[in-house]
């Protein structure tokens, strides 16, 4: 037979199993500006050769690559790092070549160090870098060749001419000219999403404008234009996120009364979400919260006091809205020729018309909602909380948030989909900056260092960043049901600690509700989903001081400002957790422990991972107590802690580590 | 501002994280054929809709996919399986899709339990099951009307238009005609390369057949056709590959002496491994070995002993070899104009010369390395073990074993790699059939199991068939230059029974050859590489006669004829291994317990798993010693073992499982 003739790539260099890398590449990682990424890759070639290899990176905007170095470990792994350094997408991937030079000068070495011959050694070093002369600019030619006669000039002694190979200055020179046309690029350019600070550490307060009256007994229906004092309360506490439900026209087609009820009054508000009436749609402001300047105005005083607004995008309408008589083919249609709405059997949302999202005029809808975003970041909106994503075609995810960020990177997506994991997790691939968790429902040790681990310790840490929130207008936990004061502590606690991103829905929250509406709901008694509420700020009960506390703990600790660096640590009692949360360099290490049994009082003894906490095992250290004040001198892993749920049921501890002085010294002297 | 048209793929359902899937589809997975490939993948969509999906498979001569069922199991994971009938490549994806029919009876269901009213519910399927009727055929068309009509026939009850709605028949329907465009197919068509049996389960005995000269006093070299007693022996141990060292033309120049001395006499035979002399080379006979006649008359006796000939492809060459001459360029020079020889600095090999695969005339020297294949395929070789391939390109052999493969898919090629475990696995990527291991370096209960687990429980089971070598003429472990008899027994018993393919290296090993060539070498003294040795057969303490045994155990047991099913259970003393292989159905169940002191006479207590082994904790056991012959009655996970190293230092114990009778009850009643 007659053997084939081959046309192969035959690059010798490998490079493979590169991370992050999210499903070969489809999807970006996720960095805040001034972030590093942290790549490693095995890349290794056939026989004994040495090898370079570099970390290429650049913003999506530049058309040359930037260089950092890459570095050996072991077993063929290799790492390098990069900051981003501005917003939107940054590209990044591998190169490595065989160094022959380097190999060349290994080789030499050696035969150098065994005493053998190496006269052709220098010759054939010599004749690479002639070589390499040949690839350099005429100022780099020159300087090679000279170094090149270095190593066979016949006019100084062997030892001179070995010299010569080693010097550093032909190292760079031929590093800097590698041959052409051998090296392997990794064939994928990976990404990163390049969001601002707040997309990694946030603090966010949910509140209904329409409750924000100060006057306990005061009209039925706050405007935007009252909530002035209630955003001078959430910003004193230190919160820097505030969202609001949709402030868009409620219809009045089958709205819900007062504990989700199916009629309603006249002077009854309706549930937010049922968006829509004669009044406007999604770029409209409910006439009874006022209008588009005082949404404005609003803004503009939050911004004031350092506070974000964030608007809720919640793609389906009341029956009222314009959209279903200007677009009917927008909407699902019964076989009896109705609008189909909402419905989860045997459940039936008779106030609610979810949208057709795969309607053959699906490039209209697709615009059209594109166009409520637009509008208001117009009006100065760059954090929208999305609802019930899931529930809404992937691929319009992907576009929606890809077209926004492309002319404004700024914008924040928060993704509402308690959903199952894997869809989840395909959404905030998909581009959302910040998901809602299931940490509501984990209370357990068990079930919270497991939860967390998975969500920082695995691939998901690249590209979901947790939201956590202990209660929402929907969720009301069994655990805040049933603890009391205590249980909210805990769960605060929790939340602003394990997770950079957290938030609370207020005032029901620091006011301690824990009311259901009926036995083994988690829905609120007299849900101001459905109702005006009136909220007593000033109960003496009130969570509000420890709140401010935690959150200048946030503001001051850098530690609790990312979601890595996170880490367990074992206590010998099942009802206490400990953790500690710490910056890449160190400098900043704080130690949570919390009782996590909001009836009585545990005390344990926690046993520390001294050496990965950066702590001498001889020396004690102080721990300061950043929520109670107290400060401790703690020495060796072992060191007790008791807790009383009923007072304070954590210790938020700063570390003060141990610096040797002259003093110290002296004692052993 | 415009909004941009939305311009995307709209299929609603993912299909991710498929699973055997190797480097994202760049290399096939392994089997032979009758195995079967069980594949997962996450699959969800957006919402609440019911899904459907199927694995799709064939054979790469195939053009039209075959269908098996996928299953879901919990999280979005489903599961399918299909076996491979027939060698050469095969292909599977995964396909999905909403089911739109599903969800509506689902939801149906849902709303019928709560006694809502479903009249518009059953036109809506009426509607959609016509719709199916106009993508059918005719048949299919009228049976699907007529059912769809069922649904809201005004003749008959709700009840019985409910019932249609549960009707076998139409859903086995609907399910043949799903809507059409809407199947999300997995974007990979992922590989198999399917082998045959000997692939997975072979037993190799290597020999140098110079030195088969039955008269221990007589010739010096023997050749091809003095082998017949040998090839009797080697087969009554059970073995069915005998792998020959290269029987090419042995180069003069450089040629080594005894024990790797630089000079030779006359009559030195040299390495078979410096390749090639006046009388030819790689596709030539030695002359002291004889003919191409007689190589083939070699096969042909070893056939009929159901012994298969392995022979070894070492792609270099000696300076007295062919090519030299007539191919200088595929060689590399040195500086002075010599051709470079092997090194490793600062050892030398100067009876070796390297090809050139890089040669600007590469094509030509490819195409005549693979013609040396199909050249020796022509004689009957079916089996070639691979010298050394991690210094060769790996585009070389992903393009050489590609083109033997699509002639001959039954060739097996074994891969001698003893490198850095990255290159090891690419190589089995890119193609070899099999490959060596560290197994002779790993001796500790700690190496054994962590080694074996990871080639047997990651994803490397699935590309890499390890072949056990407790020796080779390389390799002379400190454990069994040191461990006696015992040692070659527990190495024996362990590369037999944890591995499906293993050999040895004989009669060095039977013969319990045990000397090194100096202190802390590997190599044996008086090494059959350089010379010819005379071996003592029938010596007394010979390993033939449990070699025999155990070969015939993994014959008489298909758990022992997969890398499959492995499984460590815990033994209180350190000193002993215990592991189980089972087959998928549960019928065969072997457990291994090793000494792994050669010194001492160990004892301890196993921990089965038995829920693992399908053994009911509450009946004893039968198990049957395949080496000694002993029954054993046990029962529940604790078992006492006690081993002797110099009587037999292990268990190859078959479990017979318990059967209830009539007996067994009547002890009860």
């Amino acid at each position: 037979m007659t053997m084939p003739a081959p046309d192969q790539d035959r690059r010798r260099v490998v490079i493979e199993a590169v991370t992050p890398e999210i499903d070969g590449g489809r999807f970006p990682i996720k960095r805040t500006v001034g972030e590093e990424v942290v790549v490693e890759a095995d890349i290794f070639t056939d026989g004994h050769d040495a090898l370079s290899a570099v970390l290429l990176h650049r913003h999506a905007g530049e058309t040359t690559w930037r260089q950092a170095p890459l570095e050996e470990l072991v077993n063929d792994r290799w790492r390098g790092r990069f900051a981003v350094d501005r917003l939107g997408r940054h590209l990044y991937t591998v190169r490595a070549w065989v160094d022959h030079f380097g190999t060349w000068r290994r080789d030499l070495e050696k035969k150098v160090e065994a005493g053998l011959d190496v006269t052709v050694d220098l010759q054939a070093g010599a004749t690479t870098v002639a070589d390499a002369a040949g690839r350099a600019s005429d100022e780099h030619a020159a300087a090679l060749r000279s170094l090149g006669r270095a190593l066979v000039d016949p006019g100084t002694g062997r030892q001179a001419q070995v010299e010569a190979a080693f010097d550093r200055h032909l190292a760079d020179l031929m590093a800097a000219h590698p041959e052409p046309d051998e090296a392997t690029t990794y064939p994928r350019e990976l990404e990163v999403a390049v969001d601002r600070e707040r997309a990694r550490f946030s603090a966010w307060y949910e509140l209904f404008p329409r409750s924000c009256v100060e006057n306990l007994a005061g009209a039925a229906h706050a405007t935007l234009a009252d909530c002035g004092s209630r955003l001078e309360y959430v910003a004193g506490m230190g919160f820097d996120v505030v969202y609001l439900p949709p402030i868009h026209p409620t219809g009045r087609s089958h709205r819900k009364g007062p504990n989700n009820v199916t009629t309603a009054s006249p002077e009854d508000p309706g549930s937010p979400w049922a968006i829509g009436s004669e009044a406007g749609g999604h770029d409209s402001v409910e006439p009874r919260l006022g209008t588009l300047a005082d949404v404005r105005a609003f803004i503009a005083r939050a911004e004031q006091l350092n506070l974000e607004v964030a608007l809720d995008l919640a793609y389906q309408c009341s029956p009222d809205h314009p959209w279903v008589k200007e677009h009917p083919d927008w909407f699902h249609r019964r076989p009896d020729g109705t609008v189909r709405y909402a419905e989860n059997p045997p459940k039936k949302y008779e106030d609610i018309y979810p949208l057709n999202f795969d309607t053959p005029d699906w490039r209209a809808l697709w615009q059209e909602l594109a166009r409520i975003v637009f509008f208001w970041i117009e009006q100065g909106v760059r954090i929208f909380r999305v609802d019930n994503p899931h529930t809404k075609p992937f691929a319009f995810w992907e576009w929606l948030i890809g077209t926004v960020k492309a002319e404004h990177p700024d914008v924040i997506f928060l993704s509402e989909a308690f959903t199952r994991p894997k869809v989840m997790y395909r959404l905030a691939k998909l581009g959302f900056t910040q998901s809602y968790t299931y940490f509501a429902w984990r209370n357990t040790r068990w079930e919270l260092t497991e939860y967390f681990t998975e969500l920082t310790d695995t691939q998901a840490a690249e590209f979901f960043r947790p939201n956590l929130w202990p209660n929402t207008p929907d969720i009301l936990t069994e655990y805040l049901q049933t603890g009391g004061r205590p249980a909210f502590l805990i769960r605060l606690v929790l939340a602003a600690t394990l997770g950079a991103s957290y938030g609370i829905y207020g005032p029901a929250f620091e006011l301690l509700q824990n009311q259901p509406r009926e036995p083994g709901s988690e829905e609120y008694l007299d849900s101001e989903k459905y109702q005006v509420r009136r909220w007593d700020l000033d109960r003496r009960d009130s969570l509000r001081p420890v709140i401010t506390l935690i959150n200048r703990a946030r503001r001051d600790n850098r530690a609790l400002q990312s979601d890595r660096g996170l880490r367990f640590h074992r206590v010998d009692n099942e009802q206490l957790i400990c953790y500690s949360k710490q910056t890449e360099d160190g400098e900043n290490v704080v130690i949570v422990v919390v009782n996590l049994d909001p009836y009585h009082t545990h005390h344990g003894w926690v046993d520390l991972d001294l050496r990965a906490l950066g702590l001498d095992p001889e020396h004690p250290f102080q721990v300061h107590d950043l929520l109670s004040g107290a400060h401790y001198l703690w020495q060796g892993p072992h060191n007790y802690v008791e807790l009383d749920p009923h007072t304070l049921p954590a210790h938020i501890l700063r570390v003060r580590r141990h610096v040797r002085t002259e003093q110290d010294f002296s004692y052993y002297m």
